[in-house]
């Protein structure tokens, strides 16, 4: 019964996720490492093997057809390399080559992670049945992905639907990407936060400053938390209604860590996309949160590494 | 010998165009107006009809089988009516069924003006052979389209690559759409013309307050023209570069008035380019002048009305 399971990694800068996947979505096994993001090439790849090595010690193992991955981008899924701006060690490293090596062999398919969440969504997500979509994750930096006429959009390097480094503030802050005023630069989490303490606010006694303690702050009626995640929203809907207005999309699906905060995030995204998203063709233009949640990176690598799924999915969109 | 012709209309904020065009993509007969567009929604109509009119008052008009239209935008392909930001009396205007009308009864296509250019330098120009590419016009507006995956990326709606109104400034200037730091609020050629003046430019005796004019300023060293297509330049960047990071396109073609200043305004473009392009995936992107020319409009129009040809465009990229 577990004869045709894929091994899925999502790789992000925080941490690196692994799983066996069935057939239907189901996650039959599960690993996780912290990313060392600031250490040497080899050390990231040190926690990836120790995540394949967790889940190679499975007799599940067995069954393992593919290997799927979902990495932090940019990518090259045409040289199997990668190079994720939050991992500053790994620059063209060749992922794909050296999970195949600790594999054994098995045949490796590598999307960006925003393109893996686009197909989960698309799969079985909130973007189910939409024909054109982005698909987001806002966490610590921020990803995204597009279907087009019914099929994922990839582009040429599998990097397409990167709204994480699209400037929308082309006079603003610097972004490590090498560009200015990037959605990432003004809506990730670790930014929601340097931006609520930079104004004055203060985290509680835990002393917790992620993201997550803003948007209980703001829940709580602060007005600096609120306005963190104003001007993070605010950024989010000038991406949003750009790649309305370039590509025509009628739904945005937002997932990841960030979105986790409810309507403190999406109360002020759906106001702000009144004002951006402004002609006639992307008025009718709605967000959702995702549905895929946590899983979602791991999910979308193993309908990447399994392209029949993939086409399973295309069937669902009819 | 002209049993074949398409009866092509190109609408824009300035004027209306209108030709023959056959098969090969010769232009037989030409008629041009000004546009009306301070004016009410029929008197705009009246123009088209005169355009109309002195085409249908040639004898090849008997060999004329289709109506291609490529208006300024938003237009909405589905339902045949057009709502042009520069052409205020004309909102939701049924322009498909009153031009079939005019033409008694002939078959009638609508595509936005960015799309026809793209169509037009994606059979004849400088998008030929490009899987992947943007290409715009910078103008009276700023408009676009898109080629992706070798074929025209129109959208549902027939509004894709619509770049003049992403905000590339979202707390910068209204735009008259209603958003804010729109790539057309800053590039095209009156704001060019505009920021100038507001900068102490002054044009020369003849009293000409054109872009074209402060290009010409620019061309003799003047520092406020040139820094003015410097910042139009450095808008253009930002929206190329943020359409390359969403969809992969490899080079971005440019045509319209505001283009005409080549180096004026090419130069601190690629400059610009390098500072907004900056992920390893769209490093690649080149930018090159249209060749189409002020015919773009009229071709793409025409490739639009006549399937046929469309699908000889998509031969010559392959």
């Amino acid at each position: 019964m577990y004869s045709d399971l894929v091994a899925a990694l999502d790789i992000g800068g925080t941490k690196i996720a692994g799983a066996l996947v069935d057939g239907s979505g189901g996650i039959c096994l599960r690993a996780r490492r912290p990313t060392p993001a600031g250490e040497d090439a080899e050390t990231v790849m040190g926690a990836v093997a120790a995540v394949l090595a967790e889940l190679g010690a499975s007799p599940l193992w067995g069954g393992v057809t593919a290997v799927g991955i979902g990495s932090a981008g940019p990518v090259d899924a045409s040289a199997g390399t990668v190079s994720p701006v939050n991992i500053p060690g790994w620059r063209d490293f060749p992922l794909v080559e050296r999970v195949r090596r600790v594999t054994g062999g098995l045949p490796v398919e590598l999307v960006g992670d925003g393109v893996a969440m686009t197909a989960a969504e698309h799969w079985k997500g909130a973007a189910r049945g939409h024909d054109n979509a982005l698909c987001m994750v806002v966490s610590t930096g921020v990803g995204g992905g597009l279907v087009l006429g019914g099929r994922l959009h990839t582009g040429p390097t599998g990097n397409a639907g990167h709204i994480g480094h699209i400037s929308v503030d082309l006079d603003g802050d610097p972004c490590p990407c090498g560009s200015r005023g990037c959605v990432e630069r003004i809506a990730s989490g670790p930014h929601i936060a340097r931006r609520a303490l930079e104004n004055g606010w203060r985290p509680g006694p835990g002393g917790d400053t992620t993201a997550a303690a803003v948007a209980a702050s703001a829940r709580a009626g602060d007005p600096v938390a609120t306005a963190s995640f104003e001007r993070a929203a605010r950024a989010l809907a000038a991406g949003i209604a750009a790649t309305a207005t370039l590509v025509e999309i009628d739904i945005a699906v937002i997932g990841g860590g960030v979105a986790g905060a409810g309507d403190v995030l999406f109360a002020p995204l759906r106001r702000s996309l009144r004002d951006y998203a402004t002609l006639s063709f992307v008025r009718r233009l709605t967000v959702a949160p995702a549905l895929t949640g946590g899983d979602a990176g791991l999910l979308g690598a193993a309908a990447a590494a399994a392209p029949e799924r993939r086409d399973t999915a295309a069937a669902y969109t009819g």
